[in-house]
């Protein structure tokens, strides 16, 4: 695992206490954090008032203080204690309220009573508290000071953008999300992860696609991303990954692309099935991150998400729970290294065609023996030559190695030698 | 069931007694009493002799009157009892003959010995009687007047059609037929629910499709029907039902199209699946009715039957025993209602395409609630985001029905909603 | 199996002693036997050196004498007792050597102590013996005398080649190989069986296909074919077979194309589902003969091998034990006839249209009686119509049996009794 998972972690435990929102302050402190760590992030703003489709872009959100006190002035719930407690985007306040009144602005859950929830209310002004159910029930009759001090006023919307360039201009899209606060796994984990490989992306030798990396508020954000780059992303994406909910240890899951079987989708699988063995497959029904976007019908993009456990199908999901005791060192480098041999994949996934009729003449190059009629080939032989009968120019290394059985490194590494010895050269995409 | 189920058994108790064949009086009586319930059918003539494909049209049979009497002169088989004692196309004869000489023209089933068995013989010339298994048995030996007041001469097939227009020139085809006698499954379910389809047809609001709709003989009445109509029909029909055996309360079943999957098939399968559940699937090889004709390879039109219990599938298959006991009005609404449903499905089985790129903004049309982050979509905002996904042009609302699990009418609630808000749009067929 | 089966296994018995290799004097005798029961085989040579793809003709082997004597001068091992006894294009020795310094040059096989190995070494200038495992445990120490008397040196390699024209240009390919040496069914029976196939199809009356037939050193002998004809063969190959292993009366096995399912795919699972029933599928990565050349990426031919047991796939493979004893007249004549059935249904495997709509009136022909409405069809008229039914010029007879279930013989029949009556034509290719 050597320094990334370690790495990686740290990143998550800095950025865990910002108070993240679609807009504001804590996803530009978010950014400037990034931007140390991979140097050429582009931080870019959109005004708020923008139509983005069907949708338009929010007031900018600023809190500075949120708490309820009791009679004696005491802070019995306090948003510098947690950012869960004050619901998202909630307008300024400053009232006093007996219980009963105070009740219709809080949010808990009766189910899991040690739980604050996360709730947001971006599109309505509201004002609202969350907290534990078991604070809740405790709160004694009597009057509160009910004291928020925000600001929503016009602004901008911030993402980080940056695309690395490869051989080829056709693009490899990562896109995750920096819009949640004090959660973990949903969301930090994302952008921790997309940062490793980023800084890993930058120093891969040969990078053959480009690679476009977006850290974005979750859907508006991606809206944005789309309004402003939507005809040339589905020119150029080949394969999207959405970075989210990659950081606990417990299982691997995936969900598709809209329609399935894209290239994105065959890479994951394949990834999935040789390297995990055991994941969760499950339907663009389930869907509930920017996949909702990227793979909407006029934009398709061959988009998935290879994650670890998903959103909504954990507990702590949503929650308080979601904290830095959720993810790991270990967690964030399970999500790391599936993504990663996605990408790898994908920069090996190439189609040869043999340059001659016939098998090659393998004793001459000393890759078989001389003496001939024995029973069985060897295993590596046997290999190169089920490897060379599919190189056919229409069928792709991923698609070789299912037919043939052959892992897809050994594929791309007999690819490599036989092209190196002239038997087969690679055709387009 | 309202009153359509028994108006439909009333219709098929007064046409039950008529002697109808493919050709005769019979048949203008019938048509004559549908075209009082369905003013504008249109009662057409082909002549004798007139070459269709294949086949010839025949000459046309009346009878006045057929017996075989005793040596006393009573009657023991007559003709005006039941309409089936006679062979269909009998030619006349006035002789006495001794029962064994008379043997050779009597039919009788001895495995169903209290039915008369329905026997015709359209192109040959023959005469005969059909007799239950019982009587034959116990005829005493002796001299029998065997006589019959019958014509062969050339005259006309009839025939009716009624054509609603609707908003597309592209039709469905109802066909049924006419030309069995006192049969009531099989064959005057048939007319029956047709009749009550035209009927329900004509006040259907903003039809959209074409309806073309014909009552004739089987086989021959269908090839003459595509000698007048094949290439418009080869053009325009999308689906196409022949109703056939669609009046006891047995069974429900679907006889596919030559090659299956096309829009009928997979109306009617998806009618079936979702509205009785479980049905006999037969295949193409199990065929028997006007599909020979309609599906043969130079038309191949895109025709299936959803029927109740099928042609020779039941015991009383082509023997007096089909008779009105068989049928009732809860057997003839069964096969009314589940081909009222392949058309209304077929009416709203649209492509849709969303009008913008990303999920439209539900909270803002009072769809969804402002509150974010809440753990589960409302069934209701999850079906309609589902559905909107596979709004891309392509794919059919019976597609969409089956990819998401959504009933096919709440989809195309969905879709009328949503078309109304402007977030998708309807393209061609 | 009238006298096809004796006359193999005599031919074979005949050839059985010639001491074949992929050159040299063996291969003409072969020829020239060949030649005597296939008067226009036309044998044909091409020069040591030549280039053939990646390969190289090789030098020309012959052999006069070779043995191992004991210091007494008799001889212990002798390769005209059996000629498997000398490793394959062993260079010429005159040495006397220690049993120690013996050893590395003789080749054995441990587990099956009472067989003579087959080993060559065409392309590395070698010498050695092959001895059962108990005979080279028996040898006592001293000196031994090893004696081969050969030549390796330019000359040709030789092939024999016959092409029947038929009635269209399109070719089925009959490449079989002679280059084994005392070996039975891995590889007498391939060049006898395809001997009787040659002269039962130059009785074929009316044949459709031309069938190209050659009998070639295996890998060497097919790329120096495929040297020769790639271009055309590409161009009018639409089914090829090679025979080998096809003497045995064990099992019967199939060796699919590359990808599968062409029409020689086809043809070879109708021939073994219906014919023979129980067989071994194989699958291309199981190949290991002239598969590897005609179905490689370039030239990528429609060729399988319909075999009885599959060369690798029982103990007696490449070694002494694949003696006439292993082979039969039954096993030959086994071979035979499922490789004749595939040619015989590529015969008559046409597509079909039907020249009218509707149903053709099959009472008028005689071939249904003209009593309507009884309640079953005679079994062969259903299986005219039901054959009738797919007759939509795409397609062909082998499809229509599998989808009616009639044999394909039989649809053979009906097509032919229709196509006289002017029902239906046949289509192109």
């Amino acid at each position: 695992m050597d320094r990334i998972g370690e790495n990686m972690y740290s990143w998550a435990k800095d950025l865990f206490p910002i108070n993240r929102s679609i807009t504001g302050p804590g996803v530009r402190e978010t950014l400037d954090y990034l931007s140390r760590l991979i140097p050429d992030l582009r931080i870019l703003s959109i005004p708020t008032g923008t139509k983005v489709f069907d949708w338009v872009v929010p007031d900018e959100w600023s809190v500075r203080d949120a708490y309820i006190a009791d009679e004696k002035g005491e802070r019995i719930i306090d948003f510098k204690k947690n950012n869960l407690h004050l619901v998202g985007y909630s307008e300024a306040i400053d009232i006093w309220l007996e219980l009963d009144e105070l009740e219709p602005f809080l949010y808990s859950i009766p189910t899991q009573p040690d739980a604050i929830p996360y709730i947001t209310s971006y599109y309505k002004k509201r004002w609202g508290f969350c907290i534990s159910h078991n604070e809740r029930q405790a709160l004694p009759v009597g009057r509160y000071h009910v004291f928020i001090d925000s600001d929503l006023k016009p602004g901008v919307l911030n993402y980080g953008e940056v695309v690395l360039p490869g051989h080829e201009s056709n693009e490899v899209l990562l896109s995750t999300y920096i819009c949640h606060p004090s959660l973990a796994n949903n969301e930090l984990s994302g952008p921790v992860v997309t940062t490793a490989l980023v800084q890993w992306l930058k120093g891969l030798k040969n990078r053959r696609y480009t690679y476009r990396i977006c850290f974005i508020p979750e859907t508006i954000g991606s809206l944005v991303y789309l309004s402003c780059n939507a005809k040339h992303m589905k020119e150029k994406t080949i394969a999207g990954f959405i970075l989210t909910c990659v950081g606990d240890n417990r299982t691997y899951s995936l969900m598709p692309s809209r329609k399935g079987g894209t290239l994105a989708d065959r890479v994951a699988n394949y990834v999935l099935d040789t390297e995990v063995k055991e994941y969760v497959q499950y339907s663009f029904l389930d869907r509930g991150s920017d996949e909702r976007q990227y793979c909407s019908p006029l934009i398709d993009l061959p988009v998935v998400s290879v994650m670890r456990t998903k959103y909504g199908k954990y507990p702590e999901y949503h929650t308080s729970l979601d904290n830095m005791e959720l993810i790991s060192p270990e967690g964030l480098f399970g999500g790391f290294s599936v993504n990663q041999k996605c990408i790898i994949v994908l920069e090996h996934n190439y189609k040869y065609i043999v340059t001659l009729i016939g098998e090659p003449k393998m004793d001459k190059r000393g890759l078989r023996s001389s003496l001939g009629a024995t029973k069985k080939l060897d295993k590596s032989v046997k290999e190169m030559m089920d490897f060379y009968m599919y190189c056919d120019g229409e069928t792709d290394l991923l698609q070789i190695s299912q037919i043939t059985g052959i892992n897809f490194f050994r594929c791309a590494e007999i690819a490599d030698n036989f092209s190196e010895m002239g038997l087969v050269e690679r055709t387009g995409r």
